[in-house]
């Protein structure tokens, strides 16, 4: 027999925090708080195996799954001294997912199901409170019919305000127990009327709906998207968790809340929190109330006049802090927890690791270490390399002046500028254009995880800190200010209104995450400052990755910052991009259009010196680490225009007939230009163009030891190669310069040369081409080209789908493909070592700096990746990361 | 020590036929021929292996080959009682290449080695003959000149034309001796002159000269072009003999002349051949004087004044008809002999398998076969596969009136029309532009084989049957008239003219190389009559292979060419080509066009019928053999216009706005179209579309079952696959249209499902792919893009430098890249067959005709090949050679 439910419980627990992937976050969690003897209400949890199964098998449940789950109910029935049905002792219960990983909002919940029209009378008369057991049922009904029946809230909000309306109520508040007792019966015409049946009154029947919906929510198009955006595999499915009720809305004797064990936000070691009294515990998370601070220091630093829970209940908070502590050091990780006053006493829902800034998660970590609780290893586990991303970025300059139009929650840190969009796909829509946009909202729901995803940054006027918007936007790094109250938000007009000022859609503002500040129009930023923890955390890192970090520059800035970042050397250095500058993009065209050798040494010979000096300000930069420089890539037409507008102009300044250049453009056209005249292959048709190249980078090396005396070290790429004949084809066009210079110079150059293996024919004939090349740098962006049959260029119109559907994993372009690139650098290096035991192997594409492909580079033993500059760090912390989990 | 050079003679012969890697055809042969005692002049030969040396080392000889030389020279000295560089009796020699493949013309040659002023008055001495000796040296000159001195031809024949001028000489003949030893002082001023130093007069100078020259020539560009034509591989080299000078040109008594042992034109059993009296050996073959038959009969059948062989000198033809069969019978092969007559003694020069028509090839093969001298397997294995080419070509329907301009020899078989082109620079650039041409010359030379190789056919107004043009064109597969004398060519007016007509380049000629007739303008063709010993070749061939042959083919009519050939199925049917027929282009726009999925499948529902009906065509013609159907492959926007000045025609017939086409079509256009959407992307953003061809082809296989009681098998393929999960979408539609056409008919449907390994991805996932595929056809033309990083499109500005470079050694597009996409094809083979046993496995690119890309399919074990339908004879008689091989 399969056991698909554990039950948890003072009693009998069958669970563990260890069993994550079978009971999923929440149920493990529960397991484990009520074996350390936590409050915990009763209840069982249905396994994500179980979800698994749901699908496999046409959406039906294992057949002895019925039998279990009745005997569970039986066991809480018996542990809570309520009946399931009952109209004298009801027993209610929570319905919720709980995913393997945490996945906030995104997976649909039920509560106080087993209410029907004779249990609310129990509830009532149990409760002595009509008004709250009909307010449950109506909530009830609410919820049932959304989550199961799917009928929009708004049929149900419409109702109500009508009967406020006709009532003349104008606060929930108003409603009496009568009052709920008619809008209970409105909602259920409503329910009768839309969907033909009545409101289910079997209790089972309910419980089946809301099992079955959980389940199915799991393939909802929100949790989808959150999946993708967040690695989690389709596979893990979602566990059920069937929970004993209690209640935070009974009376003012009751309350509901969220705590963390350490600030969130800036990682301090201080107990945080929020509650509200008399609420459920949706209404917390939701953001629909702003909640009151937990700790006595928290409100005053928040200036507010709401009362806090230490002042409120201070036994309960004492009892709150202790449990928290527990946690804590139980789990030597910042706890999240959901906790629930029933009348006076206190029960925890949920614990789990808390999401954490990025910031907060360094100090954390370092924290946590320096206090004895974890090792280094598992302090740099914690850190979510891609999120350092927003400690990267800009924080505003204190020095400008700057006119703050409003203050809010300083949600996420970080800031950004952009222009105000009122929804999610105007977010998307602009951010697609090429503008920054910053997506401001009243409150935000899963629905908008797409526009916050291309937002820059998010503004909401309702919510906490722990709102949908703040928590969200804080998993993803980007900046978010949330319960910005003294704005107001008319969707209509597409206006913000803040005292006597309107902002419409399209004005510029900037917003402080980490301030809380709302700023008019784009403002000075300041490059962040990585010292303290930040650098302890890059340093444990540097101790234990064994990959190098390198990153891919052209110019001195960035260099420079790639430098400061951590850099160990140039990755690649793409020759083309110091082409396009002006004052050269004219001899670079000359050369392309000349109709000879001759002339086309002749253009060269004006490209030499400042390609020349290209080398110098990099070396100067970089000193003795090493910078790999490719040679000319892209195909020539690139440099000429392509627009007929363009031609008149470009002719002009090159003094030649718009015809002839026009004939030129149209001889070089190409039908697929990334597997045309390009890469080595220029190189072997016109050899000047390398050797131009080469002379420049070694005069370049003369000038260095001549004028600093510095030994640099450049190594020499050639891209774009399929065989060892044409490695060997430029390589002797480089030695051949190598030798006159050093001739002529007298000074003994210190060079490589290697080659890009970014074609599938290169990784296979990779011994042969060992024999020749003292390094390997995979191309994986013309690799993943080329292995997939797919032009990036063009990709957009099929790739996402193909990502929807599952057809792949993940984007390939940002993620090294394993299973299809990932073996050819396989056999690739395998092949290359083979032969060539020193061989320096790296990969220089753009997955260099996403942390799966680290991981993946690290596995393979890789000697290094080289990422963009503001991914060093990410690649630093990746790399320490992979190579704590190959131990 | 090495042994870089072996005697023959009949005294002591070093060598023998089987030493054809180290010797080369030539120089086997003579020592094979010296020691069966015939008679021929002795000699040496310097190895292949010193031809390697001499490039390795930087064109310098291995240091003990000076010695073993000097030795060698001693020894034919004693044996011809003769002294090289004595003034009395000098020893003549001739300076030869010969390579391990016949390459005839490509590589230098020098006579008459050993003159100089002093041993020119030994020979005129001991001739009895100062005309023969000057007249000799003057040639030594020239061609020591030409090929060791690089002294071109002109200016020698422009002193002896002012010489003649001069002196009121018209014929060489009324030169005399005094007039050759003043011809040989200017010709030694004019090298002088050009060169600075004196015409070397050290006869071991003019040996080593002649020696690096030989080796040089190895390298030449007509070289270089003939080895990658013939692939013939660079590192073979060739060997150099050097061998004592008999003479044909001393007497009247003396002759010189080329036989082969059977008709190498049409393959009869008859010894055929021709000479010239008093002629030096490269007479005949240079096709400067028109030769005279040896027989009597060819004699009368060419209809001939000059007199025969076998009238003129009956003795001496006795003997070369016995030497003859007993070379034949020795060799078990038709022969090509060169022989001279001294004063009245037969000297053999050299043998060789005799090129040969395919026509030829085939009857000979057949021929010995059934006279008992060679297996079935010997014979496949003496017919090139790719030379089949010319007969499957048409010949003039001889029921056509034809205006027949004049007569040639029939040189090399089969019909062509073409415009006349004279030089063969017009002809490949006429050819590049889809120009068909007749190569219109006096008579060819090796600097012609580009222009050769791009004509449909070669016209010489000189040269015999053996000259360059015949022997080449007949080695392409061209057809050739040569010898052509009552045309006369004026290249400066470029004119042809014949009686009293002129006919100008760009007018339009047919030749028949078959009858020698050249005809005024297109000529109605005929198809070939395949019967008789193609035939049984055909059927040897079937016996032996194991790879089955199937076709590319979309239409009736090329189905049932391709089953007349002998396909055993379609291998490809490309479902695009039938969209863009008249009368359905239009629904296809539509469907493109369409807004939505409703509109698509309208316009899908009109092209269902049309599609269906194709179907049904091909299985009618191909019965119960299989037809692989690929879906739709292309890019959608290949079916749209690209030209400004089409849209509005286009528009107007799809009563659209031009601006919404335009709009489309600049949606859709890619950059990388060849990496783009298309394939089986296509499929799974449109489902509709896959659906609608598979219900074309099973509403195609019921009315087959229902009409004709044919139970048909098709084979769904779907291309451009990286993964198992795109197959799985594209499979899932297509069954599921099997089963809702299969239960509304009742009939069982029978299909299989499979997929193109076109992408290196494809081929690395091949085991999880094979799954669920029943086949995998190897598509090697997109798969050698990829794996390249080459778009075929775009190759042209590069790939040919790229082999003319050897960067690769064939066109990786024309035969497969057994090192690179063969091993990618190699994995998916393994790890498909790993999973799945059954696996059908073949290859559809255009490799499928390909002989060296067939031996590689054999060699893996693939099931099968598909070709273009002209090519399936060649297919089959490869693969049967293939297999022959792997024994």
């Amino acid at each position: 027999m399969n056991k698909w439910v554990y039950i948890f419980s003072k009693e009998q627990t069958d669970g563990e925090a260890k069993m994550l992937d079978l009971l999923g976050g929440k149920g493990a969690n529960l397991a484990e708080m009520s074996k350390l003897g936590l409050p915990v209400p009763p209840g069982f949890t249905i396994t994500t195996d179980v979800c698994n199964q749901f699908y496999k098998n046409d959406k039906k449940f294992p057949e002895d799954l019925y039998d279990q789950v009745s005997r569970a109910i039986n066991q809480i029935e018996e542990l809570v001294k309520n009946q399931f049905g009952s109209n004298q002792n009801p027993l209610l219960v929570s319905v919720r997912s709980g995913a393997r990983s945490s996945m906030p909002g995104m997976l649909d919940t039920v509560l106080n199901l087993g209410l029907n029209d004779s249990t609310v009378v129990g509830l009532a008369k149990k409760s002595g409170d009509d008004r709250f057991a009909f307010d449950s049922y109506r909530r009830f009904i609410q919820m049932y019919s959304d989550v199961v029946l799917n009928i929009e809230h708004h049929y149900f909000e419409d109702i109500l305000e009508d009967y406020k309306l006709e009532n003349d109520y104008i606060l929930d508040t108003d409603l009496m127990g009568n009052d709920w007792k008619n809008i209970v019966d409105l909602y259920k015409k409503e329910v009768s009327n839309i969907t033909g049946n009545e409101f289910p009154q079997d209790v089972n029947e309910q419980l089946w709906g809301s099992i079955s919906a959980v389940f199915l929510s799991w393939q909802n198009n929100r949790a989808v998207t959150y999946r993708r955006l967040n690695d989690i595999p389709d596979h893990w499915g979602t566990a059920v968790n069937i929970q004993a009720m209690v209640f935070g809305n009974l009376d003012d004797n009751s309350a509901t809340g969220v705590a963390f064990t350490r600030n969130p936000s800036n990682g301090d070691r201080r107990f945080y929190g929020e509650f509200l009294v008399n609420a459920q515990g949706e209404d917390v998370v939701a953001g629909i109330r702003t909640p009151q601070n937990i700790t006595e220091e928290a409100r005053l630093d928040a200036n507010s006049d709401d009362i806090s829970l230490e002042k409120l209940m201070p036994k309960i908070y004492e009892n709150l802090i202790d449990l928290a502590n527990k946690l804590e050091s139980h789990y030597l990780d910042m706890q999240d927890i959901e906790f629930t006053i029933q009348q006076g006493k206190l029960w925890i829902l949920q614990t789990r690791s808390g999401k954490r800034t990025s910031h907060a998660a360094i100090k954390i970590a370092v924290d946590m270490h320096e206090e004895g609780y974890i090792t280094k290893q598992v302090a740099i586990s914690r850190i979510n390399p891609a999120s350092l991303d927003q400690l990267l970025h800009p924080t505003i300059d204190q020095e400008t002046e700057i006119e703050i139009i409003a203050k809010g929650l300083p949600a996420s840190p970080g800031a950004a500028s952009g222009k105000i969009v009122f929804s999610a796909d105007d977010a998307e829509k602009a951010s697609n254009e090429g503008e920054k946009v910053i997506l401001t909202r009243i409150e935000t729901s899963p629905e908008d995880i797409h526009g916050m995803h291309a937002a820059q940054g998010i503004l909401t006027t309702r919510g906490g800190m722990t709102s949908h918007a703040a928590v969200v936007a804080r998993g993803m790094g980007r900046p978010c200010i949330s319960g910005a109250g003294s704005l107001r938000i008319d969707y209509d007009s597409g206006s913000v209104f803040v005292n006597d000022k309107v902002y419409k859609a399209g004005d510029i503002i900037t917003i402080d995450g980490t301030s809380g500040n709302i700023i008019s129009g784009n403002v000075k930023m300041k490059e962040p400052d990585l010292s303290g923890d930040f650098q302890k955390v890059m340093k444990w890192a540097d101790q234990i990755r064994k990959l190098k970090i390198r990153a891919n520059a052209e110019t001195k800035l960035d260099a420079t910052v790639a430098k400061n970042f951590g850099a160990e050397g140039i990755g690649l250095c793409r020759t083309e991009h110091m082409f396009f500058e002006e004052g050269r993009i004219n001899s670079v065209r000359e050369m392309i259009l000349a109709k000879d050798e001759e002339a086309r040494r002749f253009a060269l010979l004006k490209l030499l010196p400042m390609q020349k000096n290209d080398f110098v300000d990099l070396f100067k930069v970089m000193g003795d680490l090493p910078v790999t420089i490719r040679l000319l890539d892209p195909p020539l037409h690139e440099f000429l225009p392509h627009a007929e507008e363009d031609f008149a102009e470009v002719a002009g300044s090159l003094n030649i007939k718009v015809d002839d250049l026009k004939q030129r453009v149209s001889e070089l056209i190409e039908s697929n230009p990334m597997l045309g005249h390009r890469g080595c292959r220029l190189g072997i048709t016109y050899p000047e163009i390398p050797e131009m190249q080469a002379r420049a980078i070694f005069e370049a090396s003369v000038q260095m030891k001549q004028e600093f005396n510095q030994i640099v070290t450049p190594e020499i790429m050639v891209p774009l190669i399929t065989s060892k004949s044409e490695l060997q084809i430029i390589k002797d066009v480089i030695d051949l310069v190598a030798i006159e210079i050093s001739k002529k110079s007298g000074i003994k150059l210190n060079y490589t040369v290697g080659t890009m293996i970014e074609l599938p024919r290169a990784a296979l004939r990779s011994a042969e081409i060992a024999e020749i090349a003292d390094f390997f740098s995979f191309g994986t962006n013309d690799l993943t080209q080329t292995t997939f049959g797919i032009s990036r260029d063009d990709a957009s119109k099929f790739l996402q789908e193909y990502v929807d559907k599952n057809i792949l994993e993940k984007d390939p372009f940002v993620s090294i493909d394993v299973e299809g690139v990932g073996e050819l650098i396989e056999i690739s290096a395998t092949r290359g070592r083979s032969i060539n035991r020193k061989i320096k192997l790296g990969i220089c594409g753009e997955h260099g700096g996403d942390p799966n492909s680290i991981d993946f580079c690290a596995s393979k033993n890789l000697d290094y990746v080289s990422c963009s500059p503001y991914r060093v760090p990410i690649a630093r912390l990746a790399a320490a990361q992979a190579e704590i989990k190959k131990k």
